[in-house]
């Protein structure tokens, strides 16, 4: 139906998470018709993100340097460490401005169905930076594999570090509930009732 | 929040028609953890529509090469004309497998309210081209712009080619809808019944 460059385009959008035929069509068309120029900033942001961007050395987090903006900032707490699951997570518990210490991106879960054990994820990293924390603040999704991955965390710290206080999130979220989708208020409650493990 | 290379390619994503920006940050963030060979796929791909894909210079409809695929093709009856708003709605229609005319691409449709004059659409090589034709199918939407389109170009080549079939696509279609938004059926059932203008 449509010429073969368009079709790639079509594809090339349906690979993006949820897009179907005609949100795939809506947004190949609205390039067709757009100024070049504007489909060439387009083109060097997808390039820049795989040239520029990667994962922070020390907590996992996504950074154009080599450490990112969180890490490298003096004025905010290195004694506690906020474990999520993806950077995204990060970017969402920024947004409610009401954590002042610093985190640790798993990125992913343990899940012993899908074949992900804690050697896939960054978590000796972690064990690493427990050393000189006064508390781990575990804040993996409300789902199985978020509280298998906390149970696991937890087990090894305590292991490690007896005396270190190691914490989860309040679930504030409901059961099943994706981090990066709640609220920033409930995020904030969640942060604040967390308790000790 | 995010590093600037990855707020650059959220900031275009967010560019896309309906994409707000949880939606932004979703596709980013699948781009930012996928391999390099495929985002550079995806890059080329919006690259090539720019360099390949124009106007066919016969029905205006998009195509990689000089004349569109439904043009050139000596199966299809060149006598008779479905004139529509936009590509896609040539996609919408070329998916019922009922149509075995040509098309005619108008690129918009009249507006007065947003200043769209019938010299800004692809109508003169429309009134070239009925002049070889048995029938014109007027198939703009059902909408305000849709029907003033209509309605001008009815009197349009009635006044120049008086022996002309002028149809009107009927109005199966729900009051405001969007033709590429229609089913296959609905488009079936539109096509089947038009009216004589």
């Amino acid at each position: 139906m449509y010429p073969p460059s368009l079709r790639a385009l079509i594809e090339a959008f349906r690979t993006l998470p949820g897009v179907g035929e005609k949100t795939a069509e809506r947004y190949a068309l609205m390039i067709a018709e757009q100024p070049a120029e504007e489909t060439e900033r387009f083109a060097s942001a997808l390039m820049n993100v795989k040239t520029t961007l990667r994962r922070c050395t020390v907590c996992g987090n996504l950074t154009d340097g080599e450490v990112c903006s969180v890490c490298k900032d003096p004025q905010r707490s290195h004694r506690q460490i906020f474990v999520v699951q993806s950077a995204k997570d990060v970017a969402a518990m920024e947004k409610t401005a009401e954590y002042n210490g610093v985190y640790h991106v798993l990125n992913g879960l343990i899940s012993p169905s899908k074949g992900i054990l804690p050697e896939d994820l960054n978590i000796e990293r972690l064990t690493d930076r427990a050393k000189e924390a006064d508390e781990v603040i575990l804040a993996t999704s409300a789902t199985m594999d978020g509280e298998t991955t906390a149970m696991y965390l937890d087990r090894l710290l305590k292991k490690e570090y007896p005396q270190l206080l190691v914490t989860r999130i309040a679930h504030g979220l409901p059961a099943g509930g994706m981090l990066d989708y709640a609220d920033e208020i409930t995020l904030s409650h969640a942060l604040a009732d967390r308790r000790k493990m």
